[in-house]
């Protein structure tokens, strides 16, 4: 996949017109390196789009930003089609006209965030447990805008440790659960887990007392099992994504392969932007 | 895919012990037809066995048989994964014992009926809306033995005319539906629809006014969307299952292939059995 790479200090950048301009000073923490990132993101609004509104601490600020555009007149007639119940409450409150797919089934741009981007910029999405309605949300979209700070950036999908997250049917989910473990068999260090409805140390419990354990329940009301990599998926990852959807019992994986257009990197230094030109 | 071919007479296969044979006369009815093939299916039954019941007017011949052996003492310690909610019904009144795919992730035996079966035993199922669970418990069982009369054999799958169903999340259900639409684009007399809660009627209405439709809900509370083909499907079923699989917002279609161990046909003549050696 062919990338070009532009990388600027955050002060070359044009800012929406009238809309007033972020800290000048040197972003410091993670969550201010975050709303430097969706900043720039907004960036890219125009009036009248379509918007997709992504899940997560970094795509609230880009919603937030989105609102006060609004509300200062500097956008106008912007529709946002949120990914979870999560980001339709946030750009309710943020004051987003909300619209859906099936009344826009084309969506301009979405910006959301991610928990890992690879070189070639497939990413890592959903541990906030809503990758399937982000995934349709923004495989719908002209232009798919991801923003992170620069702790997401990994050599290789699941290299970070963290999981990678799968949606599956409750029914029969522990034969879909041994059904992911056997794609993954010749993996060494590879675990995976059904998600707990709120802590990891319920799930560490579930396997001393099954009957207490509470699982996670998507907005599609399904469960999540995590997978986890020692060191990150080696591969072809279209194979592998085939070999998860085969599974009867999966709805989606968390691997966004190809769908980003750009990701935006919130550094202490100012903003990369990396372009796929494939998309 | 190699298939050998047996043909016999009804009153040639051995009966399960001490269970009344079936009617001795010519089958006439459809439903007559049903229940020979059902109970020919019912005579692979062994006591203790993990037995997959499945959904529909052919299966409730099996369960029914399989109470009744029961209650006579010819089977037991029989307990049943059922299919769907309603097998789950029908099993109960039957008296069979029940359990799921959580605490018997292997099913010895599963016996269910098809809406068509072509030359390779590859079949179209779910017509009744529960493929899924269909499908999971068909997939973790060492046997699957379809029942079904001779009006359910095709030259290829879809060429029934009637439908290959799709379950499909509810979100973002009508941008699912183009997504399915653009896999077939190129196929002549394509045609899809979202399957309406009762009648047929219904789906049509919607068309013209949208806010009274109200679409089925399968047992995973999904919707179902319905493909029509005029000459059935061609082409590689394998690479058209990866495509519909591939699409975000399906959870599963009702093409089973390669599933199958054994079909066993009734006709007004006999029973065939059609054995698939690769399976």
């Amino acid at each position: 996949m062919a990338i070009r790479l532009r990388r600027f200090p955050h002060a070359d950048l044009p800012l929406a017109a009238a809309a007033p301009p972020p800290s000048a000073s040197t972003p410091s923490s993670q969550d201010e390196l975050k709303r430097v990132a969706a900043h720039r993101a907004v960036e890219l609004v125009q009036s009248g789009m379509v918007l997709g509104l992504g899940t997560g601490s970094t795509a609230a600020h880009a919603i937030d930003r989105v609102g006060d555009l609004l509300r200062c007149g500097a956008l106008r007639g912007v529709v946002g089609v949120p990914t979870s119940e999560w980001a339709a409450a946030r750009a309710a409150t943020a004051g987003i006209p909300l619209t859906d797919l099936n009344a826009h089934p084309v969506v301009d741009l979405s910006i959301d965030g991610a928990d890992e981007v690879d070189p070639a910029l497939n990413l890592v999405k959903g541990r906030g447990g809503s990758l399937l309605r982000e995934k349709m949300v923004e495989a719908a979209s002209r232009r798919f805008v991801v923003i992170v700070d620069e702790s997401k950036l990994v050599p290789r999908l699941g290299a970070s440790r963290l999981a990678v997250p799968v949606e599956v049917i409750p029914f029969g989910w522990a034969l879909t659960l041994r059904r992911l473990q056997n794609v993954f068999d010749a993996v060494p260090g590879f675990n995976l887990k059904l998600r707990a409805a709120s802590t990891d140390a319920k799930a560490s419990a579930f396997a001393e007392k099954g009957a207490e354990f509470e699982p996670f329940v998507t907005d599609n009301k399904n469960y999540i099992v995590d997978l986890f990599f020692e060191d990150g998926i080696h591969g072809d990852l279209s194979r592998i994504s085939d070999d998860i959807l085969r599974i009867t019992g999966v709805v989606e994986h968390g691997m966004f392969l190809g769908l980003a257009s750009s990701v935006i990197i919130a550094r202490k230094d100012g903003a990369t932007v990396v372009v796929n030109k494939e998309t």
